[in-house]
Formats: structure tokens, sequence, C-alpha cells
């Protein structure tokens, strides 16, 4: 067996995709089947407050950079920064990817002044579930809350520094955007008014995470960041952080693996649109399951996203499970005008009936009760073009089968 | 003060109301604010299992009394057993009633065969979200599940005992339902195929609590037992059990407050229709909340059943908050036909913001950023008519205020 290699992928311009996942990136780098690999993540919200999130972090300054002649980074079609790709040796379609998640971190501010602290920023953005359904005026708002994160971890809970209502910002290329609608834009803090004090007293708790996670899918390039997929990506659920594992569907050669869109906190729903969108770095083990080696495991015929946790296992179910067929040639676009909670219901219900059948041989009468008795069902996001629905189900029911 | 009192109400077929709310109901008691009251409650799904669920207890024998000549209870409507109505001696319209659950206990099986134990049926029917959608055939078909409960609590599993299909069965009166679309028919035991040996060596985590439980309604009479409203009813979350207090908004005079439905176990959705159906006894302290004191107080402008745990405050949303005044004069029948989980996460969004901008004092801004990154959102029941969506929000987040 081959020594356990541990690769350490530092994030900067030259190892980030922004806005999508795509079969034709190069991998940064090609690693074992239980390698392990510590990744860096970026927020794609931190321009949001760069003095806090930006300023003397060499990694963020080249990722962030963006002047009257040159951006650094391009993003395209969606909104988050992916470190990666990974390659998997000897992955192909049809192959299980794991990843196990051993640790997960809060990336410090780089600024002196603020030593020991995180920060991070919430966006209730024009495709939040809120936008326009509002008691005060004016109902089609945008609003930004900075979040301060404990770096060190000692602390358990998050707290409001500061919101300020979006007002047009002009890019360094001189574009102005009356909304929030290009990730990475630098808010110029003279044009602004800062609230502080807001949510006085509150302490939110803490549950890092990274919101997009997966592999690269077969079926268009690019694909936009934004709507979850079989092979997974921004999945939302704020239980994909340290000790949870993830099995994803490999769609391409090589598996392609990229994670981004790190979170300190987020309700299930992410209502407003964003999480607190806060720099982290991960450390994985990432472990290859052949096709050829499925069948007769709790693996095979797994065809959609799997979240395994000390206690759970939980499927995640989509409005539309695999959108880029399901939607044909637009799909990219029609995504964001079809989805409903009632569908991606439908195909959580589908997804744990498979699960349970498959992985704890049961009937499907068998399984529809159970899942109606012990199953819960939850409302992972409503934000991200293909809405969520997770359904979770404890490994204890089955004291004498896999654990 | 007046000294507490502790009433207690058996049930039998003189203290049940069968599948309906109503204003005009004479109540069988009426409490002072503060009192204490036991009341027993039968699952309307006991005559699955008459041997297991019926025989040999007096309380269940008269409710579900049916010859060719005599039905001792007629059902109207809906489909739940609920003891009641109680009086709260001095309730009106624009008061909240407080209902603390000070214990929930199943009914032991009075068969001298099953001593200890207690059981329940899971009926997975033709309103269940499940039916129509199943990879095996006949697609249509219906199926119950006998669970098993302990009925001395020290075990905290039920466990499954057999199942059958669902076969056309003839009622005392002589109508037979190809379908179990009427709550109470005694299954003939002699038309149906067992299947034991089901759900083997699976434990399910018992969470016992009441789907039924509110206050009696001013907008119509009868109103069916089935869709949830604004006075509560049919809300069916499984944290509405011991420990838990439920608020509800008083629509008539004296409340009339009723309890059914009782459950020994459920998941988050409810997906096949019900859950494990159980008779379970409760204990209740019921505390009114006058109009006139309510400013100031976090209960002030309540107009949804809010429920309160050790940990956690929930708000329940609906499809239809107040559907039978959204839906206008069929509103009965309509809300079977137009419910959606997107309507119900939009009435629990709003409910939500409602609660923290009223109870925390926070503003709009503040509480729409907090329950993004902290409240979470479930999907309470998808089988009600009236479908539900509740929002989470734990009480620790806001240290120095109300605890």
């Amino acid at each position: 067996m081959a020594e356990q290699r541990h690769h350490y992928i530092a994030v900067s311009d030259k190892t980030v995709h922004w806005g999508y996942f795509s079969r034709s990136l190069a991998p940064l780098v090609e690693v074992e089947s239980g390698d392990l690999v510590t990744i860096e993540t970026l927020t794609h919200q931190a321009n949001d407050d760069a003095e806090l999130m930006v300023r003397g972090d060499p990694g963020a300054e080249s990722v962030f950079h963006w002047s009257a002649t040159k951006k650094n980074v391009d993003r395209r079609i969606g909104a988050h920064i992916c470190t990666g790709p990974v390659a998997i040796k000897g992955a192909a379609p049809g192959d299980i990817l794991e990843v196990r998640i051993l640790d997960v971190t809060p990336r410090p501010c780089a600024n002196p002044l603020h030593q020991g602290k995180a920060f991070g920023s919430n966006a209730a953005g024009s495709w939040g579930f809120h936008y326009g359904d509002t008691v005060e005026e004016p109902k089609e708002r945008e609003v930004i809350t900075i979040y301060e994160v404990d770096a060190t971890a000692e602390r358990n809970w998050a707290r409001a520094v500061y919101n300020f209502r979006w007002t047009p910002q002009t890019d360094p290329f001189g574009v102005t955007h009356a909304l929030m609608n290009y990730p990475g834009i630098p808010v110029d803090h003279a044009t602004i008014k800062k609230n502080h004090g807001v949510l006085k007293d509150i302490r939110v708790p803490i549950r890092p995470h990274f919101g997009v996670m997966g592999v690269a899918p077969a079926e268009a390039d690019p694909v936009s960041s934004v709507p979850p997929n079989y092979t997974g990506g921004n999945i939302d659920n704020w239980r994909i952080g340290k000790g949870a594992t993830m099995y994803y569907p490999v769609s391409v050669d090589g598996a392609l693996f990229s994670v981004g869109d790190p979170h300190a906190s987020q309700g299930d729903a992410e209502l407003c649109g964003t999480a607190i969108e806060c720099s982290l770095t991960g450390t994985f083990k990432l472990v290859l399951h052949k096709k050829a080696d499925l069948p007769g495991t709790p693996l095979a015929d797994l065809h959609y996203p799997l979240l395994e946790t000390p206690d759970e296992w939980f499927v995640h179910g989509f409005s539309y499970p695999r959108y880029l067929t399901d939607l044909g040639a637009d799909a990219q676009s029609a995504i964001f005008e079809k989805s409903s909670i009632d569908l991606a219901m439908r195909d959580a219900y589908r997804k744990m009936r498979h699960f349970l059948m498959t992985t704890q041989n049961l009937t499907e009468d068998e399984a529809i009760s159970l899942m109606s008795v012990a199953a819960d069902f939850g409302i992972t996001q409503v934000v991200d073009g293909n809405w969520g629905v997770h359904a979770i189900i404890k490994k204890n029911i089955f004291p004498s089968r896999r654990g």
C-alpha cells in the first residue's frame, strides 16, 4: 500500500475557479485514494469589507485584485470562489468519491488591528426568499451584515458588528451595480451608512461548513456554481462540516474535486440568500470507491450526494435532481425559474426510499412506513436556483446493521 | 388566589368529538386559569387491530362500538378522535391560551395477553405523499403497519409487529370501503394477509406527542379536524410532547380546548399520511392570558400557534394561515386542492420575522439576517390538507433576554 500523503493547497489567484465547475480545468494536483489534502478557501463576499477580510492577506489580495486595467480572477456564470480542482488518480464515471472532513478552521483576519478574530458577511440579496416581501420600506432593499467570529475557535458563537443597506457601487472597471449582483465588487465604505450595535447581545451558534463542495459534472462546461446537482456543488447543508463525510457520484475522469463557499454559520433554508460567508480552511481525506467494487456495498447504485455524520445519514433532494439534463439545453437559466420546495420534497422522498431499500434491505412498504415515523425532512435552501430538501435518518435506528 | 384544581377526563363515547372542532359544543368542564387537567385520548386507528387497541378497554370499546344498528360516536368531516372540549373560565376572543404539557403516557393495552405493552398503527393511506409514486406494483396500495410500544416507557423505542395491505372492508352498516377512507372501520383480520418480521431489528425512537391540540375556531361550524389552522388543531409537530408549551390565539368564548390524534412517534413531513397512531394520556396546565394584559409582553400580537420547548421556540407556517377565511366559502374542500410547501415556507418566514421583531425587539433587517444564519426551517407535514413548515430558533441565541 502506498504511503499516505498530505497535500496543501494555498488559496490564490492561481488555485481558484470563480463561479463555476468545469470538466476541462487542469487539476492543481493529482492525489491517490486515501491521501489527505488541506485546502484554503475564500468567501466571495470578502470585498464587502476588504479591511476585515482581504487586507494583509496575500492569498485574498491576489484573488480580489481588481484595478481599472486588471482583474486577477475572472468570475464566470455563478458566484462562488472554489479552490481546486483536485484530481483523484484512477477516478472514472460510475465511481464514488468519499470526502471525509477531518478539520475546518476559520481564516484569521490578517489586519493587525483585529488579531485573533475572523470576519464574515451575510448578504440579504435580491435572490433571497424575503426579497420584496417585507413590512418596512423600501421592500426591495439589499442589506449586508458583517459578523465577527473567534478565529481561535474558543468561542462557539458569532456576533454582528454592523450592517448597511446596499447603495449603488461602481466597480474598478467603471460599471455601476445598483444591486449586489456581482460577487467581488469592492464596497466603497465612504458611500454606505454603517449601523453599529445591530443584533446586540445576540450569539449566533457557530456551524463552520462548506456551502460548495463536489466534483465536476460531465453534462455541460462550464457549469454555474449556484445550483446544486447530483455531483454535489452548492448543497448548502450546514452539517457538511468537521466530522462529516460526503459521498459523490463521479461524473468525469479524475473526479475533479473542488471546494468553496465557506460558511461560519447558516440556518436551514438560507433564507436571505447567504450564510455568514467566512473564509475557512479544510482538511479532507479523499477515498475513491471504484465502480467494480460497489456491488454488495451500501454505496452500490448511489446516484445522489449522500452525507454521513457520526449519528445520522442525509439524502439531498433537489427540485431537479439532474437539472442539466432534466431541463434541456436552457437548463442553466431555466433552473432559476422552475424551482419549488414541493419538487425537492418529492425527490427527497424518492432518495430516502432508495437509501433505505438499498442500504438497509427494506421492502418498499417497510421503507415508506419507517420514513413516515422516523425520518425528518428539512428545507436545506430556497435560494440556489435548484431548491433543496434533505431527509435525515438516525443510525441508531439500525442497531444491528452498518453503523 | 384560587386553589389549583386537577381535573380528570376519561375518554368515552360521552367525552369525544370525532373528526371536527366546533364552537357550539358544550364543554365537558369549565376550568380556571392555572388548573391542571389530565385527558385521555384515543387514536382513530385503533380498529386497525381491535384485539390490541380496543378489546377490554371500556373507554375505547364505548367509542368504537359499531353494530349493524348502532354506531356510538358519529364521525363528522375529518378524521381524529378529540377529547373535549374544556372551557377556560373568562376566555374570550383576543386572549391567548397557554397549554403546558406536563406529562404524556401511553395507554396500556387492556388485553391480558399483552400486559405492559401498548400498540399503535401506521397507515400509509391514499392521502399520503407517496401514494401512486412507488417503484413496486400496485402503485396505488394502502398499507398498515402495527407497532409495539413499551407501555411502561422504560424502552425508548418502538418496533414493528406486522404489516398488511388494505383489502376492501365492509363496515357494520354494510358499506364496503375499497380505500381506508373512514377512520374507525373495524378491520376483519380474516380478510387480510399479515406479514410478520417486518422492519426486523429496527428501533424507532419514541416521540410521544399529540397530533391534534387546539381551540375551536369562530369562522365556521363544524370545522374538520384535518387541516391545521391559526387556532392550532392538527399541527402534527412531534415536538408537541412532554415538557413543551403551546400558545394559541383564542377565537371563541371559553376557548374550547380539545386534544386528540395521539402519536407514539412521527417524522417531520409525516410522509405516508400518519404517524405511529397510539392512544395516549396527557396532563396539561392551562393558563389564560387576557388580551388586556398582553401589551408589553412577548405574547402581544401573537396571531398563530407558537411552540416553546426547554431550548427552542417554533413558529408554525401553513399554506393558508387562516384557511377558513383565506379560501372563502368552499375553504373546507378547497384546502385539499391548493396546498404547497412553498406557500407554507412563505408563511413560516413571515411568522418567524414577526416573532423576532416583536418578542426580541429586532429591526426587520436584523430579523432577516438572523433567521438566515440561525433559524432552521423544517417540513412539519405534507398530508393534512393545509401543509406545514415550522421555523426553529434556539433560546440561547438571546442570552440576556427572555429565557
